[in-house]
């Protein structure tokens, strides 16, 4: 078993509550706040996690993973849209992971993590890729932790999303996150993927530019890691549908996110995505929370 | 007219997108951060304001008040409940406005706000009372503003809660302020009244005791700013209803909130209060957000 620590507990939905459960146990129907020790990154990672109130660890429960974007931590999502998350995901027996977006100290100055004076490169910006650069590749292997370390936490030692009984959902840089992840990885792991404002075509932003430069070593190397790039060459689509929601006045929309690219990668190789362009709409946790549900029910489908 | 500032807008609700309206005005289905110079706190106040789909400045609009707890401004509740109430409010084409808990400087250092390091007196903690106590007395004008200020600017300017045609409710502190203010002001300013985890007896808890004395020079001053005192002395019932939403797992339940007390008053004075015990619910916001609806939807009974 592995070794983690639940430093926070708080009830968001009402049934299911077993008076029973004790402090080191998750608690059905409970939103918990949980850190280990990560191989992956040699850090204290904490993630967020929602059980819902039918979670019994004798059974193998479905899980959604949420990839948050650039500045997040593992609390952002939970705080700004988990509600109406987590209720919609109880409705259904699901429940939610939210890792954290890089490592990073915690508070211990004892922990070194690379880092540099920036919003989106280095800590809060891992980009979902195993960095390869010096000094990054020491600690920023966030596509290892949230592709095999994390998964194999919650399967074995929680019961959550065993026999690929998962799926996988993010925003902008973690939309790129889900995006990636489930093209690379199939259907297999991922039952289904969605996105809020993804960076639909990284190697041909700005974001994506200074990501790849700084893990990778070059933009080029990003290729592996670029929705669009991966779409347009899959030979057979893997999913039924890929549901994304754009805000069509968010300030990213045309310098970063380029949903455009992801379409003509949709047309290029069949994979069908459902592109919903959501009228005034900007790149705030106000437009996750209000097309939440919709996500949610999505993943669902699948799930169940 | 007042003078105040947008300083910023995010679409929170699809419906009633009017592309014709600009930065300048209130736009329908939005949450606005609005600043202005108050004449209360001598300072610059900032609140939110959130306006339904069917929002027109010609007409006048029903509006709820929401009142933060301890340590908030004016953002905690939009941010962490706000997509759940905004959508249930604009189902009935309500507003909420969501006023800060204190005058404060706002980076001016110019701007002198009396404070003290502590989270529960000075900035964050105005109590919604109006300091008589120096070196208070010059910024801590918080009943005015509330009552005052903030009814007429938004009465005069915006076309929201005119005649009477708005409500209030809050959390600790804030249900503290919601119930003291409604029953002292009664059904001609504010329709309903409801209240989370309120502090319910602030003269006899640690929190209420450092305000009183602090802001007002005694606790005996408190005593007309104590919702559980208010009541008990009311010679006839105010409202049909009050609705209260404490939860089981709440830390301060016992040692500040006191919801027996308000039992008690509302036994001696014939007050109705509904108030609903939570199982498991602690003090945070997703206990607010898990029943924010039932508290919109019953002001709306009364603002409809």
């Amino acid at each position: 078993m592995s070794s983690f620590e639940i430093i926070s507990k708080t009830r968001v939905v009402e049934e299911g509550y077993d008076t029973s459960s004790t402090a080191t146990q998750l608690e059905a129907g409970c939103y918990h706040r949980i850190s280990h020790i990560s191989d992956s990154t040699k850090t204290k990672m904490i993630f967020g996690l929602f059980v819902p109130s039918t979670y019994q660890k004798t059974n193998n429960n479905p899980i959604i993973y949420w990839l948050s974007g650039l500045t997040c931590d593992d609390t952002n999502f939970a705080m700004k849209a988990g509600v109406k998350a987590f209720e919609t995901a109880d409705k259904h027996g699901l429940a939610i992971v939210m890792p954290d977006t890089s490592p990073r100290p915690h508070g211990d100055e004892s922990v070194d993590v690379p880092n540099v004076d920036s919003y989106d490169f280095g800590i809060g910006a891992g980009f979902y890729v195993n960095a390869t650069q010096e000094p990054y590749s020491a600690n920023y292997k966030m596509y290892d932790y949230v592709t095999k370390e994390l998964p194999t936490l919650l399967e074995n030692d929680l019961s959550l999303g065993k026999n690929g009984l998962k799926s996988i959902m993010g925003h902008s840089m973690g939309g790129h996150g889900s995006l990636t992840i489930a093209l690379k990885e199939g259907k297999d792991c991922w039952k289904s993927v969605s996105a809020f404002a993804p960076i639909c075509n990284a190697t041909d932003c700005p974001w994506g530019h200074k990501a790849f430069e700084g893990y990778l070593g070059s933009v080029e190397a990003g290729k592996s890691h670029d929705a669009s790039v991966l779409m347009a060459a899959l030979e057979n689509p893997i999913y039924d549908d890929i549901l994304i929601d754009q805000g069509t006045a968010d300030n990213f929309l045309e310098g970063q996110l380029k949903p455009d690219a992801i379409k003509k990668a949709s047309e290029k190789s069949g994979q069908k995505v459902t592109l919903n362009m959501r009228n005034g709409f900007d790149h705030s946790y106000y437009f996750i929370a209000k097309f939440i549900d919709d996500h949610v029910n999505f993943h669902a489908k699948y799930l169940s």
